[in-house]
């Protein structure tokens, strides 16, 4: 059986040490966050994840969920531990006080997030899809719809959905036909079909309100005729008690690869009541707002995977003895060395170390951005921080997933046959961790994102005045300790090749659109590189200064000078070869015609 | 539904106009087979591959295998498959003609496996195993064994198994416990635990001939205490026909990640009568005879996996519409384009494809270096050959099937959604494809073969007197052609690297043999990038000599040459980044104590 122990110290490091929260001590909610608090929430976190969730995750995987006469019941464990969840206030974290949520900084979610995620995928899905429909209401409802929804979504009574693809419209929502017809009272009759509709149905929580995107009749063709509709699963009465129910069912469960405790449905939708949320025909903006907090939070899952896939191989490799090591016996007393001796296994499990840390901290820090964008009193800082989240956004979500499928493999690899065997758990963590590289935007598109919109946006102000000052500001510093200039020096580098691909696009991009699309996955893996470079330096130098103040446990912090010694040896100097394939072109992509594939 | 088609036109053109087979007419066997005669087998294993495995291939998935009182029941289909598959006469393809095989070239029966897997990766390991079985007995039975066993083994009607590992013997075979003890008849009764034993028990065979490792009683410790043992299921009487049931029953099926429809067995061996084969003590050797097979038969199942997934990815991506191109739309009576207009669903297609297609030629270029160390009459080509093969083989093992899991799932990646869902069947195949990377040798013990066992072997005389002189002097030829030439710089280059990694490891590895440990992977990477840089050179060489002579299809042979640019241009970039990595060295990898971990 897998085991799961929430990485609380590492947590707090990155938050207090390396991005120094307390300096933000002044905006809203952060005040109340201190390491003390913010300590204990963590260790709480870490009890009901590891001892609630953890313990129900492979069974919930065996299991699957359950689908008879509309009804959807997940497996056995999950409606006793989503009334815990809820009971101990997770779901309400980081919600806005008016509303009964407790108002924490973001990242405090992230890290919570983290933590179900490493012990219970298909169960942080639930109320992870709660937190994209409070976005959506808190930015775009009216106050009567949040005063109506927000309080018992917060509290977790009810819970959300996303309701986008159709068998058509996957990536492409310009083709969505479920259609929203107006009627008399104000409120629209929804009829269409969804699918791929995460924590669609269940019966957790008292009401699911579902978050659905239609057309108005006479709408504009394409992603300017959709709008944003509340469809509750059980219509509300206005003194909030539960009326009648609405016409929207899943009538199918999708059999798929992995998150199987999730249940993934066919929502069929026939003249259910809806509520429209925001304005008519700008129903894509309103749901890509919350689909940026969404990415942020797919971006934790994939680290978070390779993290519980990591401590497990580390178990492993620990205890298993197979081989002595190339240069002698370790444990002579043994028929054989643990294989944790072996260079190869190192390799593996450093590498997936080493993203799961630098993941994590670029991942705290571009949570940081959200508090600050939403909180600071400054509007400079808080278009820095728009400006940063926006590029980082595509970036984690992308580079994280990719690599959480990755790293999560390479840990399944040290457990050589039995990592392929369920009942050890890791090949789970691995079929998981693929969903995470597909939904809310493949990561193809989060790459076109970041360089068909997030670069040119405001003349490249992102990159040119926030991202690139940031870090090069920051290496051209450290270069200048010596401790720290090795370090700096290699992430300068790989800056360096950051501005080459940039000039490289300028240059071809404009010309000709395909080479942009050609050069797009490896420009954002330069930059995802690189910004993992600079959050490794900035845990080095944090670990260093701990280490001359004498604080903290000195084996965990010389850990992260070896880890970003091992970042910088063998995972940086992929940088050069993506700069390389960036130059390739697309002509040669684009050579063969349809038919010759 | 998933479908297959066998890529017969692409294994013709490798066989004849790439490795030219036909200047090996003189070896035996290979003067029957005429590119007339090769074309027609392949046309008929595409047959049954595409008509008979494919389609049981799903559902196999879903159903898995059943054990009911010591029996196993394949999916359905499966034994009718299997008598199809026998009657057919596919068994004895490349088997010993004086036992009933038709003594075709290796090469073919490469093809063939890979024809096999690509449509049904869990049905293709019953035969697979048999030919492991085969192999050990041709090479290390007694002429009566021969006889004994080898017709029905040939032929299809018994099947084979290896039964190597136990629980605490894994990678370490010198940690095997299970004994043989002498009887005064000059058997043995055999007894142990032997797990993870692939296809070890079935009804699809009348017997099922269990090749299995043991200790004699005071057996020294170690690898140099293993025998070999043939224990059948059912003993066989001395005019062949069956007798008693042998004491070995499969008391466990394991769940696994995938390969469902292949039985994984836990074998109880309870005093069951065994015969040695071969020396007592020498068993490991004899073992390994049949695993450097195997392991050219497990690459093979890399490439496999990838090409079924390439093929149904493609399919999808000609059909599904979503998006416009970046260039404008380019099916505008369409309410979107195909997604094969986008650069980086392309960049995944050919991927997959320059991979595939350099895989199999690397493949069959591998098996030919079999043909050649077992039936050429000049002693030096054989042990060139043997040389080559010693290197390829480990190369061939972990690259292909490393690569076969990350490009499966790069075809995944094309399907968005549905790639997740099981009934599109591309998600089967990155299951199954991942065993792969485990089995016959973890990837990682192939690499640590390579730099550990087969580069020092003999003074390094594979690398410096046949690899390299082969690869580098059909570079600097074709360096001098101007249609080759742009290829052959950057394979140049390549080799460069990897004379540069040589060098490194030399230097480093023998002072420390972690260097060479942690340097092992990436140098196996580079080897494979560079081995496939040249195979894509005579690729290219070949389609142009024939487009100039106007023979073939010139779409087909035109994919060629742009295929191979990808190659260089996306592919071969990588071989700078591992070079840069097996430079960092050992000690940044061992430096963690294991605690630390």
């Amino acid at each position: 059986m897998p085991s799961y122990n929430a990485p609380v110290r590492d947590m707090l490091f990155v938050m207090y040490d390396v991005l120094n929260m307390d300096a933000y001590k002044d905006l809203e909610g952060f005040g109340e966050a201190t390491p003390d608090v913010v300590s204990a929430i963590l260790d709480e976190g870490a009890k009901i994840t590891q001892e609630v969730l953890q313990p129900i995750n492979l069974s919930g995987d065996e299991e699957g969920c359950h689908l008879a006469n509309g009804v959807v019941t997940p497996p056995k464990g999950f409606k006793e531990a989503y009334k815990q969840y809820i009971e101990g206030g997770w779901g309400g974290l980081t919600g806005d006080p008016e509303y009964g949520g407790q108002g924490l900084p973001y990242v405090l979610g992230v890290a919570m997030n983290e933590m179900c995620c490493s012990a219970n995928f298909g169960f942080s899905m639930y109320p992870g899809l709660t937190h994209g429909a409070i976005d959506a209401i808190e930015q775009h409802g009216s106050k009567e719809q949040q005063e109506m929804y927000l309080p018992k979504l917060i509290s977790g009574e009810w819970a959300g959905t996303m309701n986008l693809t159709e068998a058509q419209a996957g990536t492409d929502l310009g083709l969505i036909r479920t259609k929203a017809s107006p009627q008399p009272d104000g409120t629209y009759l929804v009829s269409g079909t969804k699918i791929f509709i995460s924590a669609g149905e269940h019966d957790m929580s008292e009401n699911i309100i579902h978050l659905v995107l239609a057309r108005l009749p006479d709408a504009p063709t394409g992603t300017q005729g959709i709008s944003l509709f509340i469809v509750p699963k059980f219509l509300v009465n206005p003194d909030g008690s539960l009326g009648a129910r609405n016409k929207v069912v899943c009538s199918r469960l999708e059999e798929k690869m992995g998150i199987h405790s999730n249940a993934t449905c066919v929502m069929n939708f026939e003249d259910a009541v809806g509520y429209l949320i925001g304005q008519p025909n700008k129903g894509l903006r309103a749901m890509f707002t919350m689909m940026n907090a969404a990415r942020l939070g797919v971006a934790v899952q994939g680290y978070s995977m390779s993290e519980v896939a990591y401590q497990n191989a580390v178990a492993y490799s620990k205890d298993r003895l197979q081989m002595r090591a190339l240069t002698g016996p370790k444990a002579p007393d043994k028929p054989a060395d643990p294989i944790i001796v072996h260079p190869d296994i190192r390799r593996n499990l450093l590498t997936a170390r080493a993203f799961n840390e630098g993941a994590r901290a670029m991942a705290y820090w571009t949570a940081l951005q959200v508090d600050i964008a939403r909180r600071h009193p400054d509007a400079t800082e808080r278009q820095k921080a728009e400006d940063l989240l926006g590029l980082l956004t595509p970036v984690a979500k992308a580079y994280f997933t990719d690599m959480g499928f990755l790293t999560s493999s390479m840990c399944l690899q040290c457990f050589g046959g039995h990592g392929y065997i369920r009942e050890w758990g890791v090949e789970q963590f691995v079929r998981d961790a693929r969903i995470a590289m597909i939904y809310e935007g493949a990561n193809g598109i989060q790459a076109l994102d970041l360089v068909g919109r997030k670069l040119p946006a405001n003349n490249g102000r992102a990159l040119m005045e926030v991202f690139f000052p940031e870090i090069g500001g920051f290496c051209e510093q450290a270069a200048a300790d010596p401790e720290l200039a090795p370090f700096a020096t290699a992430v300068l580098g790989a800056l360096e090749h950051l501005v080459d691909a940039g000039q490289w696009l300028m240059e071809n991009g404009m010309k000709n659109r395909d080479n942009a699309g050609a050069a797009a996955t490896d420009y954002l893996y330069i930059m995802a590189l690189t910004t993992l470079g600079y959050m490794w330096i900035r845990q080095v130098k944090a670990a260093k200064a701990k280490l001359a103040a004498g604080e903290g446990d000195p084996q965990f912090l010389n850990s992260k000078v070896i880890l970003a010694k091992f970042f910088v040896e063998r995972m940086l100097p992929d940088t050069a070869a993506h700069l390389a394939k960036i130059k390739g072109g697309a002509d040669t992509l684009m050579a063969l015609p349809a038919e010759a594939f």
